[in-house]
């Protein structure tokens, strides 16, 4: 791909170099030749500027002075963004189309409606009543349970199962009666749903998934869980059954929210994170023991068991020393 | 649906209401309309039973007078029992029954031992010498492994991987030699399994579990772990290798039970926690980082690192004031 | 299978016992019957020993006189590797091997590279310029993404999704533009992957994972990832994106590696620890609330929200002593 062809697509202004400089990749500043096209999002990395051998380095105006000293350039207002463009223009050119339709091997129920320029890849299994939407891909060996819906512009990605059962069962006598889940699942427009994540069909009404959602792999999603347009959310996560997340949200890996809780628009959790009260403020949040040698952790998890009584005592000392 | 036909199949007193009331759809107190049953299991939300436009509620005895004042309701000794008794009347008569049998896709060996009474859904293995009970259903995409058996009635959601290898290697010379797993996976009557959750064969024995038991979405049971009767554990758990969890315990979401502990009869687990020792008193038990606001968190994780010091200043101080 | 031809192939010496001794299992201690073989490679467990009904007991040399005493042994340098070696045994005695090839219902693309010793299982996925190497098994419904590479003798578990994109994206006014995942996974040699986990392709590099690493269940490894030689990980571990972990380090069940960080070799993380920054020297590591009654974690983790300011009163209470 030619530098000019690039410009002329994504935009940015080509500066320092020839438009008719092939490209052969995208790489990452440290690793790219001369072949390669590169980018620096984060100024802290300006250091790796100076000494990458990438034929052209994405940037933004402010550092146009320093990717200029060191060859060609192209200048945008956004450098992260423009790069990702830059991924997908590549993908185009390089990885041809999966064709629309549905693959042989996959289990379609003739109920479901799934819309003609939708994709369901090999060994998939779409249910009576369920629905995919226009341009939406399920790769492989994704589940859509029985009156699903998944808008359009999804991904999908393997092993992913929309519409188990959510976890309802009533105690009786030491046994569990099990609560048939009558709802189901709506996935809104451009929602991408990374590898083996689960997302369970609601008790009486639907679980939603808003538009631009994106979750990464194996998170589970509860039963009656609400999640707004455009959060994001990283491996491993995990949202208990009820759970309302605002718009904008972003959930680190390995976190957990609990049942029934609401987190307001723009709050963001750290990774490893249990959220156990409703957040309606927005901000950051974490809760995460820090990581030590084991020996120093030993220590003071055991002094930890005792931080009450500590408290307590420093509260005597305190009263004490005033009495003295 | 007539009310009349719910109790009479149900049991429970309807009052204030007629028999003859079609009946639509089951919904919550907040949301429910005039066509529909709804049911207050929780005396904390007995406001919004005032408000609710509900055509007739499910109420405990002690609420009945409450629930009169509003309209129809029918009175029974479990509202939670009988809601989830009636979402199991509402499945039987608006989803058709999968019709049991082995689907084409699945791909079943010869030697496994299949009830004709069980449904092996789209694309499923079934392995050699496995064994699936009476009535039980393994929805789409399950594996049940060699020699693994299902017990009668059981509920195993799409993705669901039984009989995998247990990870067991032993280290030489800073490798891995691999144990092979020579036993197999029982499972009991009744019990539920969720989405892309792993159950692994035992190494020399089998892993157990019980009748009854209820697991989430994507939880991980290692090697040789037998899990008791009726206990229920929510998504993303992880129980290591050969670790006894005893009946009727339950397990919030994220928790780690580490590998070779007993876990007593009637053992709850908070979510998040890990459970490092042995625990054989009934009881709740809880560790997990208190969420905070990101700053406030790192002022106290930073200090808690000191925890151990601290202590030793206050010993001090007490000495100190002692001697003073 | 007899005595004689366990120490014929895999070495160790026959004490106390006749060599045409038959086997019919191996056991654990406490359960061996008088047909079984046994082991002991914890000398913790030497109690045990004496009073265990096996036919025959693998000993380290320091409990040949122990062993001799209740009965047969098998006297090896390691007991714990001939005991793994001896179940190697067992597998290839009593399981037929699968057959290699690729199974009928498998969707192999035309342009994937299956090495003819190689097996695919039921309802696998290789897609376009995929490779798996010889002797490699895919147990079933094993995902293999376009251009990934798989080495020679892995074994991949059911469930696995080897190559779904990474998560990348790049926020633009409150939404999120995709970054095209353009790299792949490649995968070394007597690799064994557990069920349902899943390994992300690079974003613009590959994935790495080194011969001889060993990775249990429901684990998620993010784009960019490399793991070192011979690396173990326990289930339900979170590795994010870009971070590299050292050869023979081993990651507890449930730990979170955060994303751009480097484990040196030989580092070791405890169950359930979120590692927040590259450590550099070998080691044990760990961050985990202690677990407690409920009651006791509640003042405890109470308390810990005014550590910070505790510190301050403990400092305080020190100046004013000093003052006094």
């Amino acid at each position: 791909m030619l530098l000019g062809h690039i410009v002329d697509v994504l935009g940015g202004s080509l500066e320092g170099g020839a438009r008719d400089t092939a490209i052969a990749r995208i790489a990452p500043l440290e690793v790219a030749g001369p072949g390669d096209l590169s980018f620096l999002s984060n100024p802290r990395y300006q250091q790796q500027l100076a000494a990458s051998r990438a034929a052209c380095v994405i940037v933004a105006p402010a550092l146009r002075e320093a990717a200029l000293a060191r060859g060609a350039c192209i200048v945008a207002d956004n450098p992260y963004v423009y790069f990702a463009r830059a991924t997908q223009l590549w993908r185009q050119r390089n990885a041809p189309a999966r064709p629309a339709g549905v693959h042989p091997s996959a289990v379609v129920d003739p109920t479901a409606q799934v819309h003609p320029t939708a994709t369901i890849g090999p060994l998939c299994v779409v249910e009576r009543g369920a629905r995919v939407g226009a341009d939406t891909v399920l790769k492989s060996r994704v589940t859509v349970g029985e009156d699903c819906h998944i808008g359009a512009r999804c991904i999908v990605h393997s092993g992913v199962v929309i519409g188990a059962d959510g976890f309802g069962f009533a105690p009786e006598n030491g046994q569990w009666v099990k609560i048939e889940q009558l709802g189901a699942v709506r996935i809104g427009d451009d929602v991408e749903i990374g590898a083996n994540t689960c997302i369970d069909r609601g008790a009486l009404q639907d679980t939603v998934i808003e538009d631009g959602v994106k979750l990464d792999n194996l998170i589970q999603v509860g039963h009656n869980v609400r999640i707004g347009k455009h959060a994001a959310m990283a491996g491993c996560v995990g949202i208990a059954g009820s759970a309302t997340i605002g718009a904008h949200c972003t959930v680190g890996g390995g976190a957990i929210v609990l049942g029934h809780l609401e987190l307001a628009d723009n709050v963001h959790i750290s990774a490893a994170t249990v959220v156990t009260r409703s957040l309606t403020q927005p901000g950051q949040y974490t809760g995460m023991f820090p990581i030590d040698d084991n020996a120093r952790w030993e220590k003071n998890a055991a002094t930890l068991k005792q931080l009450h009584s500590l408290r307590e005592r420093i509260k005597a000392l305190e009263q004490a020393l005033k009495a003295a």
